[in-house]
């Protein structure tokens, strides 16, 4: 119901709030008075014929009138507003399914029909930001059961868009965070689009880390594609690696996903949902997922690791999408570099089948490629990582990556830093160790991702023998300034390399 | 570390948050750029020697100029701020109790050490709204043990006030909530007043129901007495029943039963810490607690109602409060007056040894009045109930009462509503049930609290027969408007009072 007395009128105040939908009016304003709204009530707002939900801020003072009311640019980019339109106000209704959540928090297990109105009503924006956090808590850690996990990754799927291909088969990979230079991707596409899969791949920029899988394909063509130009290019070759950013498939994970990082909670039962029904609203059918293991992994011990993969085989296997997960060994970083360009260097080294290409990469993306390839019958059982290796070694695999690129906008060479530092061994001895977290804190600080060719660049690996001033990795950087920074907290990390003394 | 660049000035926007500090500063100015702060970042923001935690608005218009920031009202009084002040920017470092909290996410039991970082980074307005929402939701239900539940009521007596009397016993008693009517406070402060006990009560307005103590003692006496007053009448008179809200005991408290309140969440240890932590700020030192338990009452099993009483024994003597848990029938009404003016009415014919006073508001009344006596060796084991009778029955307790209100600022008779409506019975039968929160909403869609004399006064009550037409309720209003709200609901809720057919 409207407030039919009066109606206010839309004047631009230019306020910022992010994702925040805020709306602002003054304290004496007729509908403020007949309504009874008080600062920090969420009220309907609507504008036109679109309604949204908005957090009330109210003004004391001349910035508006007493018939105008104004809206966080977020909330006046939904509403397609422009000043002078009529803005209408309603009271809003609690949202029904925060019972659910309250009966969750208090230890009950929920139903498929639960998570249905949750997620109906997240993507609604009936939920205030602490409710969200409330829902994210409820189901932090281990908390949700097997069924549950379903339910909720149902209630996702079902509430998203999807991609429609006019291909029986579309393939795809995913890997569970969390290890420095694990670009396997672009090789694994390039592969499975040589063996006739079509494999429209939609990733991310790095969010924590010093490159995410964009940044890096970045240095090499455009990943910024209109969805007819994704098309396009899959037609055209099969495969493609492109920011999956614009698509907006999964919008209640969207949402969910923001608190979960704001909170730095990770939610076993969520992760799988997100990651499922982003596939499904991809078109994907058959998935291959990378889930590396270590202390300083994601995924810390085997045992959880055995459960976890588990979990997502029989969660895909109840909303009908082939899955399978592969334990990679998740100790130490993978290829020589960290950073978008210096990663980017180890995919075209493997690809062009150089001498001195890493091979660890190497044999991981054909295990990943091999297991994709016998998932969707391109490869007998067994036979995948042989078949992949055979593609990769006939040059095929970069002639089709080549091609992919081209048709993404055109090739590209990584550039080379400017600035450039090698770190020494302080004694002769065996590396013991690395330590994945801050040496991708030195990649930041370098300047990566947001410095494409800054990163560093390995040269000595646990288990071998280095000697005393022996080279052990070079601090790449795209400013003295960002070369500083990273070399000033090297200093205060003498063991990022543990050596035997 | 302030930003030593550029300085900006503040101006007044008059933006209302409600509690919510935000600032508000434009994406081009020095500061902004320099700092690489971004919208709904938070901030630490300096005027003057005084350094509070804001949200960042970010402004893209001309609202402010590029060397000047402005304040929500909340955080411009809280600074006390002034246009022109310079204002000062510096980053903020996440809590690091954040961690601890995650670690009671994810199922762990945490020490006294973890909850004593917490509530100071809760009171430093470190905690983001979302992250005070996962902690509260992380201790919901019953997640808390009692060690985790001693700790937080330790961290919050440890960081809150405490007032200091000049004398050994100070006599207090709580309800632990959800029983309309049940104005037994103004009754037992009396009886103990006369029994020479101190008893400063401090009260709170009521927040979900159609009255709290305060409103209720508002329309007999004034309730907002400053701390000086409040002593001036404890030493004069023994006790009194005041508005504990300017008080400010326990600032953890505050935040953490707002976002409870807002998430409607119960958590049994939160409940505890707040209740008892509060009663040692205001220096109480034996206290009564009243536990109604009923189907619809706060807590609605006997077996729940056990459990919290010991818990709450227990963790009062860890602290060195006596504490005396009395489980009270929570299935009805008390007394027959619901709203201020009308359980005020209830109250004085107690007080007055009127012939038709409410026999279970008296009843109670002495059961409660009578076991702070024993608690405090006012009365042998055993005694109290009757030495609190006889201390009602010979007309002291009413005097006192009297006195009470004279010294807090005058006694006066309250007022009576000018609009009242019958409610009659549509059938005669025996009364089978009452459905209180129902009733209570009766009470207020007729105006209660905000309007004192509205409300309802029963004359049936469950287990008495009635005949067809006889009046079941009466409904108060102060307007037209509110009793035909309050009576278009009642004929939509035909079983409020279920009568045998």
């Amino acid at each position: 119901m409207d407030s039919g007395l009066t109606n206010l009128r839309l004047k631009w105040l230019g306020i910022d709030t992010q994702k925040e939908f805020v709306v602002y009016m003054r304290s004496d304003c007729p509908v403020c008075i007949s309504e009874g709204f008080e600062a920090l009530t969420r009220v309907m707002v609507r504008v036109g014929n679109t309604t949204i939900i908005a957090t009330l801020n109210v003004i004391h003072s001349d910035l508006l009138a007493r018939d105008e009311a104004s809206l966080s640019t977020s909330a006046w980019n939904k509403l397609e507003a422009r000043e002078g339109d009529e803005i209408h106000f309603s009271h809003l209704q609690p949202a029904q399914s925060m019972s659910r959540v309250r009966a969750k928090i208090y230890g009950e297990t929920l139903e498929r029909g639960d998570y249905d109105q949750i997620i109906a009503d997240i993507i609604d924006h009936k939920y205030s930001t602490p409710e969200l956090a409330a829902f994210v808590t409820s189901c932090a850690g281990e908390r949700l059961q097997l069924d549950e996990i379903i339910a909720l990754t149902r209630a996702m799927v079902s509430t998203g868009s999807r991609l429609q291909w006019n291909r029986e088969i579309i393939a795809d990979k995913h890997c569970v965070g969390g290890l420095p230079g694990n670009r396997t991707t672009p090789i694994i596409v390039a592969i499975a689009a040589v063996a006739g899969l079509a494999i429209p791949k939609t990733s991310s920029r790095a969010i924590t880390s010093p490159a995410g899988t964009v940044d890096t394909m970045e240095t090499m063509a455009p990943v910024n594609l209109s969805m007819d130009h994704v098309r396009q290019v899959v037609e055209q070759v099969g495969g493609c690696v492109v920011w999956g950013s614009g698509v907006n498939l999964s919008p209640a994970d969207d949402i969910l996903i923001g608190v979960e990082r704001a909170l730095d909670i990770d939610s076993e039962g969520q992760m799988i949902a997100s990651v499922l029904s982003k596939k499904v609203a991809a078109g994907s059918t058959h998935v291959v997922i990378d889930m590396p293991v270590g202390p300083t992994a994601k995924v810390r011990t085997p045992e959880a690791a055995q459960q976890l993969s588990r979990y997502f085989e029989l969660v895909a296997d109840a909303i009908d999408l082939k899955v399978k997960v592969i334990l990679t060994e998740g100790i130490q970083p993978v290829g020589r570099g960290i950073g978008p360009a210096l990663e980017a260097a180890d995919v075209l080294s493997v690809l062009r089948n150089d001498q001195d290409a890493p091979d660890d990469l190497r044999q991981r993306s054909l295990m990943l490629a091999g297991s994709l390839l016998e998932l969707t019958g391109q490869a007998a059982e067994g036979d995948g990582p042989a078949r992949a290796d055979a593609i990769l070694r006939s040059g095929k695999a970069w002639e089709k990556f080549y091609a992919i690129c081209e048709a993404q906008g055109g090739f590209r060479i990584p550039g080379k830093a400017p600035y450039t530092r090698e770190i020494k061994a302080g004694h002769s001895g065996f590396i013991l160790s690395i330590d994945n977290r801050r040496l991708a804190k030195v990649a930041k600080l370098a300047g990566a991702p947001h410095d494409p060719t800054a990163g560093l660049m390995l040269q000595a690996v646990p288990g071998h023998r280095v000697e005393s001033g022996q080279p052990l990795f070079t601090v790449h950087a795209e400013t003295r300034g960002t070369l500083e920074y990273a070399l000033e907290y090297i200093d205060t990390q003498p063991d990022i390399l543990e050596i035997t003394s």
